[in-house]
This record gives C-alpha cells, structure tokens and sequence, in this order.
C-alpha cells in the first residue's frame, strides 16, 4: 500500500506575523497545530482583530482530529473561541498553555465545552494517525513547546516559537537532545520562527533584563513601576523577586496583568515571595522607596492602566515626581507613536522613564540568526519553511539557510492557503485551499467589513462625508423640500457658513439643468448632483469628501 | 541705559521634531531661525501637513527682520511659503538652502518676492541689531551652519542640526575652532539638536555608507536600485561615484530626486561623473549589470517612485528577478509598516533587497549622545535649551547634559510658544505667546480642520455613519417619506438588508412612540431616533457608528 499523503497547509502565520495556524494532513486526517489571532494593521480601520478564515476545516470538518497548542500567546491561542463556535474540537497543550485557553474559553458562551487534553512533554503521543515528540522550547512565555511529528511519509519539525536561552528563569533549557535525536534519524520538513530572522547574532538570556532591572532598582529612590506583557511571567517572576530583595512590595494593575498573575501563581509558574504582593489600595500605607507597581500598557495601549496613569486619567493610581517608570518592551512595529506618546507624558509629569533598547529592559522571546542556523543545523531538513514571518523574513531565511554547510534542498516562502505536499523524496506546492488571507472581525460582526467597507471608512476618515438631500414630488417632478447639505468631518461648519450656502446654490443649479419631470430613474439625478458637487468643492479645497445625494419622493 | 531684553521664543520644534522655527527677540527687533512643517502624526486624519502658528509674528510684524535659516530640510524651510502669504521678509541662508528655498518658492502664488540674502559662513553678518557668525555642521544635506547671536545680554549658539563628521563627503567639518572661540568667550545658552540624544556613542560617517554600498555594489550581478532621501545629496555622491566606478550609467526616477540632483548639480554641490547620468528611457539600452537606478521611495511612501515599482504600477520601470534594491535610509517612526510592505512585494518580485539596519546602508544625520556631549563641553552654556525633540529627548538631554563635569547651570524643556527671558545671570520662562501647537493644513484649508473635525473623522474612520432620513409634513405632523436608512463605512450593505431594515423598523416605531403633532423642535425627535438607533445597532453588532438623523420638512 503506498503511504497516504503528506500535506502541510498554513491558515496563517506565513507571509505575516500573526494568527498563527497550521493543517497537517496525513492521508484522510487532519491535525492542526495553534489557531492565533492577529491585530489589524493602521489600513483595517475600526476592526477589532483579525482571525484565520475557518473554510477549509468546515468543509472537512468529520477529518479534524483537533487542535495541538505550542503555547499560550494569543497570536496562537486567541482565535480559538471562534473556531470552536464553528466546530467541537478536541485540544491539547502543556498546563499553561491549557490554563491561559482555561481563562479565554470563560469569557465566551460556547455552544459546547471542548475537551482540553494536558500534555506532558516528556511522553509521546498519539493522535490518529500522527505520532507526535514534544520539546519544551524556551520563549517569552513559560511552558512553550515544539513538535515533532513521525509520519510514514517523514518526520515534520515545527519549531513553535523558540530561542535559545542557556540560563532561562525557570530552568528548562529548550531541549537539545530531543532535535538533535531527531536530526541523526532524519527529517524531512522543518516549520521555523521567522520572527528575528534580520537580527544578527544571539538573542539575550531572560536573566540579562533581570541583572538591567537590580540597577535601575538599586538607583531607584521612589516608587518603581514597571510595564510589561502580562503573559511574560519569566519577567513577572524577577520583577516580584528583585522587589523582595529591595524589601518593595508589589502592586498589580492592568486586568490581563492581574488576570495572568492569578493563573500562573495558581498553575505553580509564577511564584511571587512571602509578604510582597499587595492590593493597589494598600500602595499609601508603603513609603514610595517600598512599592514596586507592575503594569500594564508596555505597549502604550489607550485604556491600559500606565497611559492613563500617564494622562492623569487612572482611578486609583497618579505618577508623581521622582517615580522610576520602566517600559520593559519593545514596541511592537506600529505601536512605537503610542508609547512615545506615552513615555513623553511621563517624563513630563516629573518620572524617570527607562525605555531605551540599549537601557537592556527587554529581550526578545524569539531566535536571532545564530540561533535559527544552529536550529537548522541540528534538525538538517530536508525541506524548510520559514513560518511566522512575513515575505522579508522568508526571503532572509532562505537566505541564511543557503549560507549553511549544508543547505536545506530547498526552502518554501508559502502563503496562507498553500497546500505543501511532501514525499520523502519531494515537496511541491500543488495548489490552493479555499481561503481568504484572514477574517475581519469588528465588534460582533465576522467577516462582514471587507474591502469595500474598508475603502469607504478610509474615505470617511480622510474628508468626511458631505450629504445632500432633497425631497421631490413624485407627480410633479418638483423639488419641494431641500436641497440641504449636511456634513460631518469635513470642515469645521460654524465657520464654513458660506461654503455649505454655495455648495446648495451649486446644487440647486445642477437641478435646474435636469429636466426633473422626465427623469425616471434617480439614480442620473444623483450622478450628477454628486460630480458637479465634487468639482466644486475640490476646485474650492482642494479636498474631496465622500459625496452622497439622497433624493426622497414625496 | 539697561540690555535691551534677550528672549527666546519657540514657535515649533520643541515638545515634538517637526516644522522648527525659533523667533530670538533683542528689545524690540524679532529675528526668527527656520520655517519648517511637521507630517502629521496618526491621529490628524486626513491632514497633508502642519505648520507653525504664526500668530506672535502677526501680530507683531513690524518687529519681524526676517528669517534665518540653517539648512533646506523641509522641517525647517517648509513652512515658509504659508508665512510669506502673510507677511514679506527678507531671507537668509546658504547657497544651497537659498535654491532649494527658490524652488519651493516656484511652485508658488505669492504676493510678493521676498528679498534671498546669500550667507557666506566665513563672513559675519548684522540683521537689525543682531551680530551673526554662522559655523558650518555636518548633516545629511549638505551647506548646514549653526548660529552663534551675540547680544548685549550674552551670546545664543544654536546648533543647527549637525553631527561630527571626521571624514565629510564634501570635505567641510563641522567648524569646532568657532565653537570652541565661543565657548571661550562664554555662552550664555545654547539650543541643540536632541534629535538622537537617546542614542549612545556616534553617528557613524557618511563615509560609511559608502563602504557598505561598495560592498553591495561588487556582489550585484544585475541592476542595483537604490532608494534614499532626495536631499541626502552627500549619498547621491557616493552613489553616482561608486557607480561610476562599477561602469554603471545611472537613471534618477522620481519627481524630488529630478529636481535635487537638478539644483545641487547646477549650485556645484553635486558632482555627476562624465557620460554616468541617463535617462531613465535609456536605461533598456544597457545590460542590467551597467545600471544603477537612484530613486525616492524609501519611507514606503503610496506614491513613490519605489512603491510603485513595487506594485508594478511603475509606468517606465518594473522590478526583475536578480534586481538589487537597497533601502538607503531608516523608517521614521510611524513609517515602518508602509517601508516594510514596499519590502515585502520587492521580495515578492524575486528581488534582493538591502534594507537592515545591520547592513550599514544608512547613517543618521544627526549627533549621538558623544557628539552632543562634546559640543556642551566646548560651548560651555550657562543655559541648555533642547531643540528638535520630543518631551523624551528633553528629558533625556537634561539627564546627559547633568551627567558632565560642568554642567549646565539649568535646561530648559520648552514647549510651543513659551517665552524665556534671559539675562546675564537669570533664564526663566515668563509667559506664553498667543499660540496653537501647529496649524493643519489639509488641501487648500489652512486651519479650518481643528479638534471637532479630526474627532468626526475618527468616528467615521472607526465604525462609518448611519444616515436616516425622513419627510415630514410641516401642517399635519404625519411622516409623508422615509424613514430610510442609507450607511457607508458601517456593514456590507448587499449582506445586511435585515439588519437595515429592521433598524428602520426601530426608527418608524420612535417615531410613533413620539407625538409629532406636538413638536416644534426637531431637535427632541432627532436625539429619540440617534439613541434609539445607536443602542439597537450596539446590541446587534457592538459597533458605534456615527448616527445622523436628517428630517425634511414639506
């Protein structure tokens, strides 16, 4: 019998960073390893976030054996409770990971409970058809893992989101052994984080911010607060410590930092010293040189609890002089106008603010290229795909792949659809499942802002909107009421009197041209009304706001 | 007979970098440094570009000597031709500011010629009551000077935007035997470029650049495209020499890149080596290893000629598989997604693109932390006044400036408009000028969008308007058309007909609910259909569009 096929089909995750989502499909079955969601970029105006689009897994809903976690962020995580809307499927995670789903599920009325399998990375597991070795991988998140999947077709690596951190907070070194037992059996595909594939050299130990954090601590006079992720409990974990030996307390702020530091110090990840926690209320009993607050809004979110301590706009918290505010983030590509924003408030309401990259605050959670190219060198694929990365990062590891000793054979730049399939001995692409590049969702809605609701919010958004309406009677063909011009966003109307007055002159003149008693059909009327409107007012300002006529008959 | 008063006036380029212009005031006479504008942040929707308030030198223009000005970057001259409209003054600057100064000028109606005085940097010069010596500083465009103001009440030295440059493109150093001169003679406050206080060490050379572009240029079998700053005429050089060398012809594309190398090549600041520049229809004429293409683009701008490349939208040029790219700049902050997406599509297209930081194909024009240090140690201020930069940069300038063996005595963080009286022995702020923190400029509109209009189109960029229309009958009270409902920006129509229908429902039964008979303000029916509507499209879908009831009275 010949082996049944082998398929990789990214629903995410390649050609951007983001919703991360990858099929796995091994003759009539189908494994799927993560369902993210992604932020929308500055182009999808007014959406919520972005999920994978579901098609293909619904068309073969009964070959779905489940959903396999590497780990707990939401841009693998996050676009779950939208899948399971859709289909009941079972999952499978390490205890984090599961307890970080846990949480998200809750929040949702789901039309039924899925089963959550915990993993154990040091058993094999079984699903169908797929043999599949975990190792746990070091990342920004505790917990992480990667997966190797044995197939009779070959073994697949997916690298989940790695580095290499040799003194990791927790201890669990991203395991070396398991890849480099799996490289001398051979392999046959390699899934690897793109994330950092344009920075040379090593990504930092988590422990190298942590000896940053005990100076700024030991200089630190008043109050220190420190805003970072609130799924990074590596960093929560040597914020409460480094505040211990200071004999600070700590105070949390920020639901996603007070929600995680419940979890984790449930699930045994986080473990914050005797007597050091404390509700922000108790901050006023503390000297100042005794609280350290952990917040959120790292990323100089607008409702996070540090912008609005940075505009005076917190309940329970101010920033007063003296304060030492520590960003322990980068700002993610976008976000970097927000928390300039934000640090510029703070220092001008007397804080010290430590944000700079070179100030050591922060590391990434991802491989730099030394990392990836040893990576690849221990697992020797056969083929590799660069995954998490958008088309620059694909093309710079296909790059740094062939700079190697020996090369991948070949190295595949997919794109969210792409169907992959792979013998031991070849790789093609042979076509295209139904998908879309992703699923807006937009307060309850999903889906339904496209392109072309798209394109008239970023019309709205640059001129605003002139509307014209007029009332016409149906037997006479006569203009009994208006035509009254109406705008929102456009100019500044108390002072645009004289504008909107000749703008309706401009109308009404347009009308008289019309022989209104002939017209059957408004939509001329409109026509014309909207370009002759859009001359003048482009001649006038040289602006051209969305124009929309409304005629009504009476 | 006491000093005349010394007072320095920041009416841009303080609190924020962007449209500079600092108006110095000796007693009566009012002599201003720069006219720059400002792209505007993300917020300011639909805003082309903003520019100083020039409301203090309005209202005082009798006093006004004219404007100085440092170099011919657009956040320092930009502004110009909207305070010309206003007000005729003479204008200083070198030769090089002056023709990017008159070409800007060209494109412009204005009521009349001002006076162009060219600066020769070796000479001194008197404006009024003004003594000026100008010392050339290294930038990345080239005949920069900073300004040494002796006045009664003690010597100003404003920095200009500069950087140390030990090996110059054009072989002209930053004058330090001036700086130190004064620095000598005593100083008693300095204004100085904060822009890249934040980075440690130096700015490297320019010349830098050029050794990495060699590098790129030897490897590079086919075309090699290169995107940079129009004005950055010192990279031009470099790359016109270096492709020279390589036996490559070179074709400028892009409108500003035509019309810099066009100016500085008839002014003598660029040197384009015999039979290399070629018209870009010429360029089919030779093989792909004998072209260079210098082109605008690198900020990812929509429009640019590099994008459009990217897109294939590029009427004379498209980009080939082997093509060389080189991203000759950094991605202003706030400009990363749109160069990171023009990189995407260039890999798309097969080519390889130079675009890391780690590459070495751009320095900053600007001083790091060593080189601002070192000209506070030479100038010696009494007063430090940060300039080109944001609330962090103030502070952080404030915090390296009182880290030297001999501080300044105090800094200054100003903002927009503040006056800062200044004498001998005292320096502080005494009031604020009747000033905005800019003026937008959207089309042909100078200052009509404001705070309402932004806030409109936010509102409509986020969840778009609902519009509903009625016809009432001014005698009977009775509706005699509509309602209807007509959205943009809010839900795909073709897919929403029920939710439309039913929001007209909801309307029609407000409408009921309310005694129309009675009402004599519309204003009342108006807020019963907006709430009404709003909370049934909040319940239905969590989106908030913006909701206009219209009502035509017949």
């Amino acid at each position: 019998m010949p082996n049944p096929k082998l398929r990789i089909i990214p629903l995410g995750g390649v050609g951007e960073i983001g919703k991360n989502m990858i099929a796995i499909e091994l003759g009539k079955a189908i494994l799927v390893a993560d369902c993210g969601l992604m932020f929308p970029d500055e182009e999808m105006l007014g959406v919520d976030l972005v999920i994978p689009d579901f098609s293909y897994l619904l068309e073969n809903r009964q070959r779905v054996l489940g959903v396999v976690f590497t780990h707990g962020h939401e841009d693998h995580v996050g676009g779950l409770p939208y899948l399971l809307r859709e289909l009941n499927l079972p999952l499978w995670g390490t205890r984090l990971t599961l307890g970080m789903i846990r949480a998200k599920l809750a929040e949702w009325r789901l039309p039924h409970r899925p089963k959550l399998h915990e993993v154990n990375p040091a058993r094999l597991l079984r699903i169908g058809p797929f043999d599949i070795e975990f190792f746990r991988v070091c990342h920004s998140i505790p917990d992480g893992v990667g997966l190797i999947l044995r197939t009779p077709a070959g073994t697949i690596v997916h690298s989940g989101d790695f580095k290499f951190d040799q003194s990791p907070i927790d201890g669990r070194l991203t395991e070396l052994s398991k890849l480099t037992k799996v490289g001398n059996e051979g392999v046959l595909a390699l899934l690897c984080d793109a994330t950092n594939v344009e920075k040379p050299g090593y990504t930092p130990s988590e422990r190298a911010v942590g000896e940053s954090l005990q100076a700024i601590f030991r200089e630190a006079k008043d109050r220190v607060l420190v805003a970072t992720f609130a799924s990074n409990i590596h960093r929560l974990q040597q914020v409460f410590e480094i505040s211990a030996a200071h004999k600070r307390k700590v105070a949390v702020v920020g639901r996603s930092m007070i929600g995680t530091v419940e979890i984790a110090s449930a699930l045994g990840y986080l473990k914050v010293p005797e007597h050091t926690l404390i509700p922000v209320e108790q901050i006023r009993r503390h000297s100042p040189s005794q609280v350290t607050v952990l917040t959120t809004g790292s990323q100089g979110e607008p409702l996070s609890a540090l912008t609005r301590m940075a505009i005076a706009d917190h309940k329970q918290l101010a920033i007063h002089p003296g304060d030492t505010v520590i960003i322990s983030a980068t700002p993610i590509p976008g976000n970097e106008d927000l928390v300039f924003r934000t640090v510029n408030h703070l220092f001008k309401r007397g804080a010290h603010v430590i944000y700079n990259q070179s100030d050591g605050v922060h590391v990434s959670g991802h491989a730099n290229q030394e990392e990836i190219k040893l990576l690849i060198n221990l697992v020797k694929p056969r083929y590799l795909i660069p995954i998490h990365g958008e088309a620059r990062h694909q093309a710079v590891m296909t790059e740094l792949a062939g700079s190697l000793g020996h090369p991948p054979r070949q190295a595949f730049a997919l794109e969210v659809g792409d169907i992959l399939e792979l013998s031991a001995r070849t790789a093609r692409v042979v076509g295209k499942v139904t998908s879309s590049a992703g699923v807006m969702i937009d307060g309850l809605g999903v889906g339904d802002v496209g392109e072309a609701v798209l394109r008239d919010r970023k019309h709205l958004s640059e001129d605003g909107i002139v509307i014209v309406v007029l009332a016409i009677d149906r037997q006479s063909g006569q203009v009994v009421a208006g035509p009254d011009v109406v705008s929102r966003g456009f100019v500044y109307v108390p002072d645009a009197d004289d504008l909107l007055r000749q703008a309706r002159d401009r109308v009404t003149r347009t009308l008289r041209s019309l022989d209104l008693e002939e017209i059957t059909e408004w939509t001329t009327v409109k026509n014309q009304v909207r370009s002759s409107l859009n001359r003048f007012l482009y001649d006038r300002l040289k602006r051209r706001p969305m124009v929309l006529p409304i005629i009504m008959e009476v």
